[in-house]
């Protein structure tokens, strides 16, 4: 039973891996084509983990702002994201639940501990139909953020993605014997 | 049994609908990631069927050109584009396994029948790391499309993407009862 | 988007439904596997409900005592037992949460509100080896259950079943497009 | 990654293991409830393979008499029948292939390479209602199998079982991170 290794576009290759679960392209794709970040959006992502949604999310959007609390990480998130060349992303090292400094956004990302805490931050500086994005490992939290857009989302929808990977030889089709069986649910809550 | 909205972001309520069906956000999402399509990418795509593929790609990639052969797909599509205000996509009424008029390809995106007859034709127009898609209904399709793609490219995968929507109430959280247990099978080889 | 017919055998054809959710085989077949229910084993459920769990287990255990509180669904039960001709079930008009009668119980089934509340109950009568069973719609009903199943058996998992129906043609075989995504999960404690 | 130890009742705790994969309870689990075996069961298997599958029929039918063309497997499973005590097993060192000796068979199971082979001899031992089953870890296979079935049964389908462990802790549920993706596909004839 081997790790498989997530088929990263060629990108991903350069990053490198701290402490935080990374996000997988099954779950940064659905975050993307859910949340409909577009190269005209304006995204705030909090916490900014490793930089892998990072990356994801700036590779798409116009602008990534990113949130990270601990400066270790924020580090480690910054020299990611300049490894890759990527010039639209802002990293501040500070708490998004004592406020976000920008106005008009498009989407925010919340990957971070107390994720329901920021939603009603999240509304406030959201545009009309924009995105409140909630990554999270465990159903309790999932549950709590999902109630928290309801009190403020005019549409709120939890999913979760499952990637099934397939072998492929001549003789024969069949799904992987192993793989992975869950990173997190998603809730989205459009405004 | 309702049908789902599938959960399609503001943007796709625009969209008219045609014969063919429609490529839902799970798979769009997941094209975007795997193939690593960024606001750089030059996408080719084929066929453009209702153009619901074409708005999602082309919210994301620098520019998308598609290949549709049915001149009635490719007016759909072409209004489909249009509703929506996007500039970035050329519909092309013609046969893409007649060739691609294009080079250096970030991706291209095949959504047609006998797809496995346009991987070389791919393959010849893809930058170094550029990744063909298959996007695929049936096991036998998507296998002929794999072996094909083996002949290419350096790394073939082949993944089913499966979203299963959540229905959270106060004094109970648990998946949906019913919804869509299959669209397509995506098979990408890059380059 | 048609209901499926969920394959049952054709025994089952019998069967009068009536007001609660029929336990389909994909969980019935689940619960005798994990459960190791044999032809050798005694078998309390509750409760009754339609009957169609009372049906699939006495199939094949030796004998099942089902308890149901609600007069009106014992009556059900009874009569779909009879119409399918099975002499070794005993319904019970009686709440199991007041006691089980019986000694010596390999599985102890329980499909009903509460389900919790009777773990205990189900503990004392157990034989070694005996295994407890809880039929749980919610993540919330299941998390209470495992936990205070946690607190009496030696091994305790949960898990969700899920079955995929296929279709095949001679021109491609690929899932079913709709289909049943989520019936009960089912939690196990072996003592 | 650890492999998980699949949830087997105690009585598969004796059995030795051999060369051919071991069915699991999810699959056995549903084969019993699909195919309707009853403790009035008359069930033919083949392969005997390491005999799980057959301790898991033998657990529930009245009797099963199981086709092993291998000295080697049928040795393995006889001594794993008598480990766990059945006396309601036979094993014969035979090809099914060149016919079943047995006749009101209640249900048919096939577990080896080119089970289509023996589709039709299946279908003449058969009772009415009686059942055919394959179990088949390749999509071809299946698909083979299950067109042969088409040509001789009346209802035909094709299903797989995935089962999702859960995680429980008190301070949260989640599905595990991995696990077992493919086990193989079930396709069911009935007569």
């Amino acid at each position: 039973m081997q790790k498989p290794d997530f088929n990263f576009p060629p990108i991903f290759k350069k990053l490198k891996r701290g402490g935080p679960a990374i996000v997988l392209p099954k779950d940064s794709g659905a975050i993307i084509a859910y949340a409909g970040i577009s190269k005209e959006s304006l995204v705030i992502e909090a916490g900014a983990g490793t930089g892998f949604l990072t990356v994801a999310l700036a590779s798409v959007a116009k602008e990534v702002i990113s949130y990270e609390m601990k400066k270790e990480f924020a580090d480690l998130a910054s020299a990611n994201v300049r490894a890759v060349g990527l010039t639209n992303v802002t990293i501040k090292n500070k708490d998004v639940t004592l406020g976000i400094d920008e106005k008009d956004v498009d989407v925010v990302m919340l990957d971070m501990q107390h994720a329901d805490k920021a939603v009603k931050i999240a509304f406030d500086v959201l545009k009309k139909d924009g995105c409140v994005v909630g990554y999270l490992p465990n159903v309790e939290q999932a549950k709590e953020f999902y109630l928290e857009c309801q009190k403020q989302f005019k549409k709120v929808f939890m999913i979760e993605t499952i990637v099934r990977e397939y072998e492929v030889r001549d003789f024969g089709v069949r799904p992987a014997h192993w793989g992975l069986t869950h990173s997190a649910f998603l809730v989205f809550g459009r405004k």
